[in-house]
């Protein structure tokens, strides 16, 4: 095999180990949502549990992609892919942290009966979610275009946030005894607004490993 | 000038810059907590704006770093060092995230009289920044012990955020008038919390770094 196509060939394993760890955060965070709306504490242990397999990965793809800069001394595109690999990785890896938090929270509430029916949290992690495979396809097919049409989803979920936030916290009064559930959804709509933040910022990465440029998407 | 004293002195550099770089976000968490506590939007904002500056230089790191791997293809130690100046950078980055929140928290608390003396809330910071300290120390003087001792912290500090939230939340009640701060302020120890498990990395990163073996010293 050539040089070029030894590193392409190693660059595409990169690239699918990347896969196979969002694969295993997306799927993290959708089910410490459904071990929250279920009260299902097995699956949130579960959750928590798995995170170390997925900050294995993260360390594989880091540890290799910097064995890979030093052994052929990529430049220009070559090294800023390997750059933006690391990144997306670690940004990967903060949203599977997100999944295990919210399973903490899952925890947190344990068997008490949801004070009401969680309805507008799943529609915002749905939209968080679609951010994240946005963003992730964005890097793999090196798409400008959906790198940035991902970012310009992020106020959505942002203006989501803020006024499911608002809504909770307006239902204290009348709810006094389910304050530390109140408290503890409020964190869970934190965390999902940090997963959409986390997309965003792999769609940056994508830009400045198109363009060599970067730029902010989203204050 | 060797090879060798080239890298070092390149490695020097960076650790310097690293320095710089947490000098700056341990300044922007201390003001944003003051604002928080002073009512001062100016210094919120302030905050928020420098925010820039550090991201910045977790970029110039983060390049430089990689450079450094590419062009002088180091091995063993060398490259661990290097490895683990972008995780170091990228912990910090995330600490200097965390004064931004809090600088948000205060905005939106803004000039609402507080509720009740904010007293524990800058204890618990100290502690965080202690470890912060510690951490980075522990990086520069490559010192696993302090970093055992800056990861044993972290339980103290993960106690103060229970016991403060669970505080709060029992406020709510007598104080239905100062939901929307209790929560804020619940946000903001959690964001103290985050500050001290950046730490946590950071001492894992320099028993990496030392042994060549990966530890997770707080779950």
């Amino acid at each position: 095999m050539s040089t070029r196509s030894k590193f392409d060939s190693k660059l595409a394993d990169l690239k699918a180990k990347l896969l196979e760890m969002e694969s295993l955060a997306e799927t993290a965070v959708r089910d410490s949502l459904s071990a929250l709306i279920n009260h299902d504490i097995e699956k949130a242990n579960t959750v928590i549990d798995g995170d170390d397999k997925i900050d294995a990965l993260e360390h594989e793809i880091h540890d290799k992609a910097l064995l890979l800069i030093a052994r052929e001394s990529p430049v220009a595109k070559d090294l800023r892919t390997l750059n933006v690999a690391l990144k997306v990785s670690s940004e990967v890896e903060r949203m599977a942290d997100m999944a295990v938090n919210i399973a903490k929270a899952a925890i947190h509430i344990g068997q008490e009966k949801h004070f009401k029916e969680i309805r507008d949290i799943p529609k915002m992690m749905d939209q968080a979610l679609e951010m994240v495979g946005m963003s992730v396809k964005a890097y793999i097919d090196e798409d400008v275009m959906l790198a940035q049409k991902c970012a310009e989803k992020d106020d959505e979920v942002d203006n989501m946030f803020g006024k499911l936030v608002h809504e909770l916290i307006s239902m204290v009064p009348e709810n006094p005894n389910a304050t530390n559930q109140i408290i503890q959804l409020s964190f869970v709509c934190r965390f999902i607004e940090r997963i959409a933040d986390h997309s965003t910022n792999i769609a940056e990465n994508v830009i400045y490993l198109v363009t060599g440029k970067r730029f902010e998407l989203n204050e």
